[in-house]
């Protein structure tokens, strides 16, 4: 089974594409790419993190693109191959790694099964893929990939250049800008939980906006965002959300924040740009946060952010047995609390 | 791009067919809704949250649902629209907006691209769109919508009026009652996660029971909802559930409780009636819940609860350099608790 | 609807088939499994958990499956009907249950509806349900089973006997070994989370490995399982995972490591084998868990575990307004213990 499609480039070619620094033969012929450690001939390597500079003296790679101080220490480090020279190695390495990734072939044309409503348009170079649904009254537009099984709604938005890799849902009144990416199983634009308990019983709360994704924008496998309950959803340029997150209705997200997997995000919050929100982190509804703000995995932001800066909330790992004492204790905080400051017990 | 459909309607006959106060010219003419801030001429608003109050002065919406005292003070407020006086704002709102809201076209009839099996019934006003399969002894009733890309495998019940909005999967044996709702993604009726460790391997524990689903349920997008080990998965009438809330096998939701995103129960475990369950809170299995229990987001509960009441755990969002000194020192709790209670260390 | 399928087995034969101990008339006739409390004549049960010794005498199985110390016991608990005599009695009725699952009809031979690349080739007595797409060069092997709607994409392999339910995806380079087990909503081998801030935006890391999944795996409906960077993403044999888990780039699960619902891991974590991850906990990325390791619900692991054992982080469960005073002096904790231990504050 191939693995990377057969592509070749030498160390030059791949200088000078890069503008990179080269030191060594660089005729060397590159036909894919690896680790450090698991790299072969004719492959390419990157060594960015310190950590793994002991790795450079076995590296098997051919090439391997590196920041001018390790390229200057080959005598040091042991490295005998080619080196390519890069400010900053590892966004050297995915650019050079990219003409290495097999694409899948997305001819463009509409598959023949699909159920295309009469209002909506398709440009004609887009690809949509077998069994995918378009509604009424949606715009599918240049260059657009929608892979098999996607279902796009009514009043739906796919901008140029945008790919739905497969079975993508766009339920209702989503817009997304250019280049915007959407893997797998996620659903955009399903109600929001809008309830208003009345007699008793819930009563569904209308969801009548809608959601609008920026450009280059990438939404990872089995994510949800919910439209907007009157106003839309927003995430802004270059937003970036891995797997499993679900983003409530009339949150706003700003431009360059990227969130890991399984994040929850609740109504109506309002998260600034460059965030970095860790996996399976929870905010609260109807709270901000401002620009740069850094959430580590697994904490929950119960009120507004309004400092720059990384935040955190719960306690460390530990065995089991000495965790239960230490939680047992817990529940008796605020008492020992007034043992040590000398308050009496409200 | 229509974000609402032609609709119109005078205050007047919103006063009249919803029953509530109006004050102000009821020959005004509304043609959707949005928030006071945000809303237009001919547009519905609505005030419920006192926090609100001061944008009446400046909306531009041409009326607002509101209460007594609100229309009362319209010289205090500054509002100059037309009121529609209402108990509940936010609920008689809710049930104007629904005047509002665009509906997909779903007419009666299965799309000629369906696989539905000879021995399932179907429903002459039913709708069933493209690329739904329906599999052996299933019965869809009277009115009930199955959007594009359903899957209902054997012996599933879709119960009168409920709607699968778009690519929902029923595995096996789910019984839907009437007016139930389920949006995209979701997974009812998989294999419950039933292992025994036998000989150092896991032995599969087949999963003979279905899902019970009562009359105006609602399931969020991708949330899963596994079938029974020997008996039922049982939620009774008006449960809500949110996106992505993990629902294990043998679990029972009583009667109106809503959970909201990214929630998890573990199999067997027993939920009250008219219980709030907060985003990302867990449930661990083989417990009960009794009636109107509330959980807090995030939070862990690890043993059965018997009186009403909220509930939490977890620890407060800090910043990380603080957190950390904190969190060192609570896996010293036990000791300084002994220190200050004076007892030695076992 | 019928619930199971007109088998029947006498309790002689049971005992035959499954090397059990007998006690009593082994001409009784079996058409089905229940619960202790809920079997009814005609229905096998089983006692595993001491717990439920006490609805041995009014249960109304007519056969139970249970020890020798039990069945020796009959006197005292009352039961009158007939016993099985197992070693591991939930995992002999686990073997016998599966003689009554229902098993949907999976004719060999490919449904009319799929789009099949023609590089493809999917094996003659492989089963193959509608709406299914398979991409360049996979390969379906020898009993595989794809449901409806499922999505294999380029240069996969669905092993021999593996079933794949419905609505699953296998989005690139994804290799099943056999019998492996996959539910709905789950999506195998989407890009990692790779991203290089590069000038003020996100550069996205081309996703060039695989995923490798041993041999009698399970995958849980709606479970995420990212490719990785360059080397791929493995489980081992025999590893099950529950719902909505979320798998980063390049992690390795151990053979026979069990994970519950909404547990995540982070890329490139290496976890061991017979580990057991409970629900909603979360493993950070780069480290490493040793065999035999138990994390309890909801811990985040955020260092490397060398020693086999159970471990948990978090607080417990309180009334929310203690937990309210013990959670605000956590923040003050660090404080606490200084003077506590009489050092002065830095």
């Amino acid at each position: 089974m191939p693995r990377q499609p057969s592509n070749m480039h030498t160390a030059t070619a791949l200088a000078e594409r890069f503008a990179l620094g080269l030191r060594g033969d660089g005729s060397v012929e590159i036909h894919g790419v690896g680790t450090l450690a698991g790299a072969g001939p004719g492959q390419l390597a990157f060594l960015a993190n310190p950590r793994y500079r002991p790795q450079l003296a076995d590296t098997r790679a051919s090439v391997v693109v590196m920041g001018e101080q390790d390229a200057d220490k080959s005598s040091e480090t042991g490295f005998a191959g080619v080196a390519l020279v890069a400010k900053d190695p590892y966004a050297a390495f995915a650019r050079m790694a990219a003409l290495f990734e097999p694409q899948p072939v997305r001819a463009p044309g509409i598959h023949p099964s699909c159920d295309i409503d009469p209002s909506a348009t398709v440009a004609d170079d887009a690809h949509v893929g077998a069994f995918t649904s378009i509604g009424a009254r949606s715009r599918i537009e240049s260059g657009a990939v929608l892979g098999p099984g996607c279902i796009v709604g009514d009043d739906c938005v796919v901008g140029a250049g945008s790919e739905l890799i497969a079975r993508v849902t766009l339920v209702t009144r989503v817009r997304l800008g250019h280049r915007v990416r959407i893997h797998p199983g996620a659903v955009l634009g399903a109600d929001g939980f809008g309830l208003a308990m009345d007699a008793g019983r819930w009563l569904k709360v209308p969801q009548l906006g809608g959601v609008v994704i920026g450009d280059d924008c990438e939404i990872g496998a089995n994510t949800t965002i919910d439209r907007g309950a009157i106003e839309d959803t927003v995430l802004e340029e270059d937003v970036r959300l891995d797997n499993q997150i679900q983003i409530g209705h009339n949150v706003r997200i700003g431009a360059h924040t990227a969130m890991a997997g399984c994040a929850a995000v609740a109504g109506s919050a309002k998260i600034g740009r460059y965030c970095l929100v860790g996996g399976a982190a929870g905010i609260l509804g109807h709270l901000e946060i401002c620009d740069r703000v850094v959430i580590t995995a697994m904490s929950l932001v119960s009120s507004s952010i309004r400092e720059p800066g990384e935040y955190s909330s719960g306690t460390g790992l530990m065995d089991n047995r000495s965790w239960r004492k230490n939680a047992a204790r817990f529940k008796q905080l605020d008492e020992l609390a007034r043992k040590i400051k000398g308050k009496p017990k409200q």
